[in-house]
């Protein structure tokens, strides 16, 4: 596709979402600049509404429906911050949400749900039956399926994050984002073609979760991937629409370890005191794996998001109360 | 005394810290705002530099020093945030400092204070012992003691902050500090009459540690205290210098329990995805037990600092990945 008609759908995203979600900051630290040895704008989407930028590509896939479409309703299948994102959407635009979630969610992004408004359906842990459950929502309702990733739209407004970074700081040598599923990474990297001449784009994918990498190495889509990583965001493997963009595009897709994650997670925590969930520790993780690839380089990372259990912290100091 | 003075005293420490301390943001969460009724402006000083406000009464204090003051270095005993804001302040004007720190004092503090270049003495966990080690230190060096809070130009320091909340945010009905050995609520105090007409401020103390508010209903000075509370930085009582301006210009000293303190710290950790210390917390503790007081007000919030033991969180994180 030529770049116009991306750059386009990017621009409009932005008009469309401006006013209705927040403008994240862009943070620095000269802390985690020393450890580095490069110059880091960390874009904070845990800042974001629903504490994520999930919330992007779900608000533009709302109002790029139809009014008619609208009407039905939108639903999806999710245990993590999609579902989340798009309750909230759907509440904003004032349509019905129904999401499918397997029954060992947590339950604080099951309440996070309903918190939205959303109508949450339980079914069993595996993908068939959250696909199933999803048919049966769309037969009861003709709700419309939002998918998390690979979806338009939604890379569209994922796209709206990086598009804000280089309105900001122009002078990047790179941006770094997660990749699970592909939809902020190929946003990304649209956002980079449209508004920037020739920024770098790396993908920071876990070990444990390796699908984007070996996709990437091989030029041929892996669809079966059994993932073992902390990254609970970045289990999901590429897409039809994403995998062609991030093919095409991206500089490279670089890996690290659980324990490089929790490493770079513990890091921002402490320096910079802000939340972030695991799976957006990785531009973090791998900027200081791969030292030689980046030293004294200008680099945006993307924050994707803060919702992660708490429970560990806050039963201990409970326990000290107890104690007292 | 005269405002006259303070006020000047205060705008002197705010030209001498410019440039040196970050601004720190002032942040809003529209569902707090739900929860508590009222509409909350929190002046997160966990983003500061060495992620506490003590930076601010610890720079003043150095650049207040003569140069020959300056020449033979600061010291003072500490087991908390002072300890670290002063060894760094001590670095940025390029003066020597000691720091008396209890032998079980932990080792994330100990490691920040050597970590900014200052030299840790140990001693046993006590007072008595603390002071005599810091004597020690004196008699050795002829370093020049910095209080953490019963000195005026910590006070001064500290007041910067209020003053910059309300250089922002002029329309404030009330500010809310936290309240150990009031450096900090009696440089609110003093910048509230000096910057605005009339403002009310508060202070907010744990009931395991609750000295201030024995004090202020008294008219005594509360000099016994045996803490019993999670807000660690609450633990000690007020000083000479910091109670006659409290007790002069506070509206009121309101308590809440170790239990409302752990309950607000989850609100703002889980709602706006900041890492703030149990101390902290308090005043939105009091906030949200005390509704009737601050119903519909705008309130400015003292978030004093970030730094608080992370191991719960990522020893249970790194559990999951060593069981793969």
């Amino acid at each position: 596709m030529p770049e116009t008609p991306h750059r386009k759908a990017i621009e409009n995203a932005r008009q469309l979402l401006t006013g209705r979600l927040h403008r994240t900051p862009i943070l620095s630290s000269q802390s985690l600049n020393r450890l580095s040895g490069a110059q880091l704008f960390f874009k904070a989407e845990n800042f974001q509404k629903t504490g994520s930028f999930k919330a992007r590509g779900a608000l533009n896939s709302v109002l790029n429906l139809s009014p008619r479409e609208q009407s039905a309703g939108v639903a999806t299948h999710s245990s993590g911050n999609h579902g989340q994102a798009l309750a909230w959407a759907a509440r904003e635009v004032g349509v019905a949400c129904w999401v499918v979630m397997p029954e060992n969610a947590p339950k604080a992004k099951v309440a996070a749900v309903r918190e939205y408004g959303g109508e949450v359906i339980f079914c069993a842990a595996n993908l068939p039956a959250r696909e199933e459950g999803l048919r049966q929502v769309q037969n009861r309702t003709g709700a419309h399926f939002i998918p998390p990733y690979d979806y338009w739209p939604t890379v569209y407004g994922q796209a709206t994050c990086a598009a804000e970074i280089l309105e900001e700081e122009p002078a990047l040598d790179a941006l770094i984002a997660p990749v699970g599923g592909g939809g902020l990474l190929a946003g990304t990297c649209l956002s980079a073609r449209a508004f920037s001449s020739g920024l770098a784009v790396y993908g920071a994918e876990p070990e444990g979760a390796d699908d984007a990498f070996r996709s990437l190495k091989s030029g041929i889509r892996v669809q079966e991937l059994e993932a073992h990583t902390i990254a609970d965001g970045l289990r999901t493997t590429l897409g039809e629409i994403t995998f062609p963009i991030i093919l095409e595009r991206v500089a490279d897709i670089l890996l690290c370890s659980d324990q490089e994650i929790l490493a770079a997670q513990r890091l921002i925590w402490e320096r910079m005191k802000i939340l972030i969930e695991p799976s957006c520790a990785t531009p973090l993780a791998v900027v200081l794996r791969y030292p030689k690839v980046f030293a004294n380089k200008r680099l945006g990372l993307i924050l994707t998001g803060g919702n992660t259990d708490l429970h560990p912290y806050f039963a201990q100091l409970a326990q000290s109360i107890d104690q007292g």
